[in-house]
Order: C-alpha cells, then sequence, then structure tokens
C-alpha cells in the first residue's frame, strides 16, 4: 500500500509539452517535436534523452521516408504507468485500470445500492479498486493514482461530494479523504461533465480544441457542461462551473428547486420524456410502443433509434432544449466545438448531435463568420471510467501552468 | 511620427509580475514584492535595478516603521510612459491621453455625426488624436498606443468593426489599420464590454480578482460582458465571447434579430424603458412626469433617482432582466464578481446593482455555499476612454502567457 497522496510532480513544463507532442502522435521525431512545440532541437533533445531514461518514452525505429538522414521515431510508453477510474453512478459503480495509452487492462463493476447509504458504499469501492489493481497485476508503485467521476455539485479542491440528486445521505461527504486512506493511492474527484471534457481532450475528438464545452446529459443527475478554455479545464472559482442544467428557458415558467424558472432540466429530463411519450400513446399516436408491457427510458431510445414517429419527434424536442441552452452558452464563451455525451444518450446521441448542430447554424450570433462544430464523445458512454482514469493521466503529465510565477525566471 | 506599429514587449514575464506588484500596492519594498510574488529575493532585486534603469519604477523614501533595517520604498514612475484612450459611442467620440497611472493628462470630444460615414469620420479622429497628443506636450517616444473602445461585433485581433447597431455603412470597416496608418502608433481595438472589463481590472473594483465579468449596458448599442478567465481578459476562439444581450430569456417569445427569441437586450432597452413609462403614465399612474415635453431615457433615470415610483419601477424591471440573465452567466462560468457599468447605467447604476445583487442571491444554483459580489464600476462612464487606454497599458504590462511553451526553460 502506498503511504504518500499527492499526485506525483512529473517534470518541468517543457517536458510536458514534448510529452504530449509524443502522446498526441503516431511516431514522431526530435525534429518535429521541435518544429511544432517551438523549443530547440537542443532543448527536445535532452528532454527526450530524459524521457527516455525515465521510461515515459520509447524509440520506436527509423524514418526512412524522408529522404534524408533517417530519423529516429518516438512513442509513449504505453507500461511507464497506470491510472484507475471510477464512474460513479446512481446504479451502478464502474472502474477501470488503464495504461498510459488509456487502454483498459482490467475492469469491473459493482451496483452501487444508495440504500446502503456513503459509508458502505465507500468501503465496497475501496476493496473494490485494490482488487483491479491487484487482479491487473501491474506494479503497484506505477499506479499513479484513482480518477472518480461522481454526480455534482461538488467540491473538486477537496474532494467533497456535496447533495447530488438521487444520492440520499450524501450531504458533504469527503470522498477524495476516505478513498485515498482507505487504498493508499492520491483520489482526485471531478463531477461527471468536467471528467468527460477532460478524458475528450485527453484521448478523445477534443485533443487539438482549444476552447469546448462537453455538454453531459445525465440518466438521473442532470444536465452539466465541463469546459476547457484556453487549453486548459476551467472549472471556475468555486469549481462550480458548467451548470447548463441550470440555463433559464423561460424566467416567467415554472419554478425549479434551486430558485431559478424552467431550468433546462426542468424541461429536459429522461422521466418527463417518457411522461411525452406515454402522453403520445393516450392520444392515440400511432406508434411501434403500444403495448409496451414497461415503457422505459431504453425502450423510448430503441424506438426513436429504429424510426417511431412518436419516439424520435419527443426526443428531438429534448435535444432541441439542450441545443437552446447551448446557444447561451456559445454566445458568452464563443467555444470551437460543443462535445454531446452522458448516460442519456447511449442511444439517441446522432438525434442529439444533428438537433443541436441545427439550432446552433441557426441561432449563435456570430453564425455568419463563424461555425461551432458539433460532435458526439469519441471515449463513449460504455468507456466512463476511462474518462475517470483520465483525470489522474491529465493531472500528471499535460502542461500545467499553475505557480509559474514562482519558478519562472 | 512612430514609423512601427507593433506595441512594444516591455520585458519577461516576471518583470511583469514584478511591475504589477509595484503597480497594485502604495509604496512596496523589495522583501515585500519577494513575499508576495514568490519570486526569490535575488531575482527580484535584479528585476527592481532593471525597471529602475529602465525608468519604468523610483525609489520614493525609506519605511522606518518596521523596526529593523529600514526598507526603499517602490512606486510605478506615472511619468515613464502614455497611452491614448478613445471611446466610440453613436453621438461622441471622447478621447484621453493618460499617464502610466491613468491619471488622465488632456482630454477631446467631437460629436460622432454618423451620417458622415466611417471614412470622414476616422479621418477626424486620427486628426483628434494628433492634436491631442501634441497638447498635452509629452515626448511623443513615450506613447505606446491607441486604444479604442468601439462597439460590437468587431473582430479584436484584425481590429476591423463588423456592423454595430446604428452605425450605418460601418461594415467590415478596417479601424485599426487605417488609424494606425494615418498616427502612426499601434492601435488595439476592443469592443466596449471588453474594454471596460480590462479597465476595471487594471485601475479599477477588479484588481485582484481572478474570474470576474464586466456587464456592459450600452445606451443604443447592446448589452455586453467582457470576461476575465483565471486573471486574463477572455475574448473566445473568435472573439466574440460576453453576448450577454443574446442570452434568450424565453425560447417561446418574439424573435430577436439575431434568430433567437426573447434576448435579454429585445426586452431590456433604453428605448423600450421609455415606452414602458409612456404606457404608465397613459394609464395615469402617479409620477412626476406627466407633463414632460419630452420625455427621455436622462429624464426617466433622473426621475427614479429622485423616488418616482413608476420610473424607478420600471429601471428596475429592466434591472430584473439584466440579473436575470446574469445568473445563466454565473451559472455557467462560476465568477467570483459581477462589475456593472455602461452609459446605460450613469445615473441608475445604484438600482442595479441593488436589484442584480437580490436576483444572484435568490437563484444562482451554488448560492448556499458562495457569494457573488455585484458593485458598479469604479472607473465610472465619464471615465469610459480611461478604460480604452487600459487596452494599450495591459497589453504591454500585464503578465501574459501567450507563447510561453516556445520561451520558457
Amino acid at each position: 500500500m502506498h503511504s504518500g497522496t499527492n499526485l506525483p510532480q512529473v517534470g518541468t513544463y517543457n517536458q510536458s509539452v514534448v510529452l504530449e507532442a509524443i502522446r498526441l502522435a503516431e511516431g514522431i521525431s526530435r525534429v518535429e517535436i521541435a518544429h511544432k512545440t517551438g523549443l530547440t532541437a537542443q532543448s527536445v533533445s535532452n528532454i527526450v534523452t530524459r524521457l527516455i531514461e525515465q521510461q515515459l518514452v520509447l524509440e520506436i525505429g527509423r524514418d526512412v521516408s524522408s529522404g534524408g538522414k533517417p530519423r529516429v521515431k518516438l512513442q509513449v510508453n504505453p507500461g511507464a504507468c497506470y491510472a484507475v477510474g471510477v464512474q460513479l453512478d446512481r446504479d451502478e459503480i464502474s472502474l477501470v485500470l488503464v495504461d498510459l495509452n488509456s487502454q483498459v487492462l482490467q475492469q469491473a463493476s459493482l451496483p452501487t445500492e444508495l440504500k446502503r447509504g456513503p459509508w458502505q458504499i465507500i468501503d465496497r469501492l475501496a476493496e473494490a479498486i485494490l482488487a483491479l489493481v491487484s487482479a491487473a497485476q501491474v506494479p503497484t508503485e506505477k499506479v499513479l493514482g484513482i480518477g472518480i467521476a461522481a454526480p455534482g455539485p461538488l467540491d473538486h479542491l477537496r474532494g467533497i461530494i456535496y447533495d447530488p440528486p438521487n444520492f440520499v445521505g450524501w450531504t458533504q461527504v469527503p470522498l477524495k479523504a476516505l478513498i485515498e486512506q482507505k487504498t493508499g493511492y492520491p483520489v482526485v474527484v471531478d463531477n461527471d461533465a468536467t471528467a468527460a471534457a477532460i478524458g475528450e481532450r485527453w484521448a478523445g475528438n477534443a485533443q487539438a480544441v482549444r476552447n469546448f464545452a462537453f455538454v453531459y446529459v445525465g440518466m438521473h443527475t442532470g444536465i452539466g457542461a465541463g469546459l476547457f478554455i484556453e487549453g486548459r479545464v476551467y472549472r471556475g472559482s468555486t469549481t462550480n462551473a458548467g451548470e447548463l442544467g441550470h440555463v433559464s428557458l423561460n424566467i416567467d415558467g415554472p419554478l425549479c428547486s434551486c430558485g431559478n424558472s424552467s431550468c433546462l432540466e426542468v424541461l429536459c429530463n429522461t422521466g418527463r420524456l417518457v411522461s411525452q411519450v406515454k402522453q403520445g400513446l393516450e392520444r392515440g399516436e400511432l406508434s411501434s410502443l403500444h403495448g409496451t408491457p414497461e415503457l422505459t427510458y431504453t425502450a423510448i431510445q430503441q424506438a426513436a433509434m429504429a424510426g417511431d414517429d412518436l419516439a424520435r419527434r419527443c426526443v428531438t424536442q429534448n435535444a432541441h432544449l439542450v441545443g437552446r441552452a447551448v446557444v447561451s452558452l456559445v454566445n458568452l464563451l464563443d467555444v470551437e466545438m460543443i462535445v454531446l455525451g452522458g448516460k442519456a444518450l447511449r442511444d439517441v446521441g446522432p438525434l442529439y448531435e444533428q438537433e443541436v448542430q441545427q439550432v446552433l447554424n441557426d441561432m449563435i450570433v456570430a453564425r455568419t463568420w463563424r461555425r461551432v462544430k458539433v460532435t458526439l464523445s469519441q471515449v463513449g458512454e460504455d468507456a466512463a471510467a476511462v474518462r475517470a482514469a483520465a483525470l489522474i493521466l491529465y493531472e500528471c503529465y499535460t502542461p500545467q501552468l499553475l505557480g509559474l510565477s514562482a519558478t519562472v525566471n
């Protein structure tokens, strides 16, 4: 078991820059790194030597296609380190152990069983993490830490869960401290949406995008946005940025529990969608869903994708509402890309992608001279825990500027 | 006349950090700077020596109160350099020349006369700038450049005005290039709201605030937000962030010219306020405004501040709408402070401050564990051109991290 619970500071700023360049390319030479980063050839050479000594980077043969002197290609050593990712949802906790390339080496899951209360659940989670690491048979000293994605609101810095919807008894639960104490590994806790944004930046569609939002549509946990601003994750002054679900769509509409009116989450949620489809069925609308014994959100998603008019219309209406809130986000933040994901989009992602793109094309202020790209998460819902693992890898290996003024001269 | 039109790169990152520490204090010693910035005493000493040689910083006597060895106090040399600020509004163009402490040494104004079209107006503006610098009798080589605050939309990087409301004929006008060519000074163009945010950060209420928004309520030019994120101005991927005026307050409401519905600007503008008061008068409501020959926005503002119920109610309703849009901004961005300003708040600022603070206290999601401070601009509407001058001073003298990866080792 580890004793310390601080994430390792991995190298200097420029070392992170070089490592990132290697990680994002599929085989890259020292000369290409210098060209790409603006660092001198000498700096790159020194840093690469150090990275090879630390076994973070491997030489993988020579590129002879370029004519002149063959250049040695570099790639990240996937076995240099590992991270555990945990996705904490209402129904299920999923766990993975990944390598530096985000490849899953081991996975597991357990039912959340919210009725047991936070303390027992946390005990079982800690046991599951230690069993996962043990089963993966990797050197424990190479496991950097545990990333946990949980529903908000939460305090990222202290790793405290505040009071998520449906998580009865989870008021001010010090998840980070408890899991660190029980496992010995450093823990990073983030909300679903921010974890998803970091995962997409680390290993998905947003690797080279400076400003983007990951719009996370949860199953029972509302709608949040994870933000990247100027190439870095942005959590806000109290780590509560990205409350897209509480953008009001009608300030004179029905009250939301937050004190505002007609928030996106009030108008667009899985329970309300099921009611809408039920009402359509009761009105006698044509649909393949007549006679379904239990009308679930999953059944509606599948019907919508199979072309059922009623299901498709209701899903698209929900996507439209998400799009309208995203218009305000884009008008305020001028991001280049919107990534869509979250458990509620597991099946109906393409319908959301199309509708949100259409709404942005029609309604953002600056639409005549720019286009905002809407895309589905590349990491995918089945791999949500992989995004959580990216919390650790991102924190250790992405160029960070914090505390810079004190260290640069 | 100057020949180059690039803003000078003033010193290293750490030099900017030290200069900022000196600028924001009223007399500070080398030891205090080291303590505040985290730089070593030796680094601070070297940098201060350089700043004194460059005449950017002055020694202003010794502090004997601290008991031990008396410490030499430092302050910025206000005459080290100067900047011109221009506020371009529909009715008037105001100009100032300020020193490094933002003290106004010279000011001027001219009517905008939009009917003359952009080219003639720009000619006259360039002449007025040269006359202003000449009248100030400062060494022209110490004038760093010209900051221009103009209504958006515009392209900050290229300094092109797109097509602001009421500016007929101002389609794709290369304001930066033209003024640079006609005056010989470097020019920075920014929209009203961003310029106001930079001015407030440079010399106002937001000097130590990491994340804040300046909400700029224009007279005829809509409502925008200037954003500071993680201590730096944020303009967005296409320099169009902060379109607060196009946050929809009812997605099923009347169309806005932007393609969206019931945008804040549609519901809250000076013309609509005048109509609302007129309707109240026609309904026979008690008001001191009965019999006013011409019911202007200014007359209504003054009546509201003098306690007229009808005027005050209508102004407060408008402030409420601004507050509701700001709730979405705060929920998305988790800023610590909202600064209110702009020509439309010249007289009624306090009513806006009170109402927006109340709305935030009641409606932001995270209100139980944090409070967002609402404050009026300290720079003030009569000094809007001073904010524009801050565009230049901020760009030259604030620690900038752009291009960092290429220069740090």
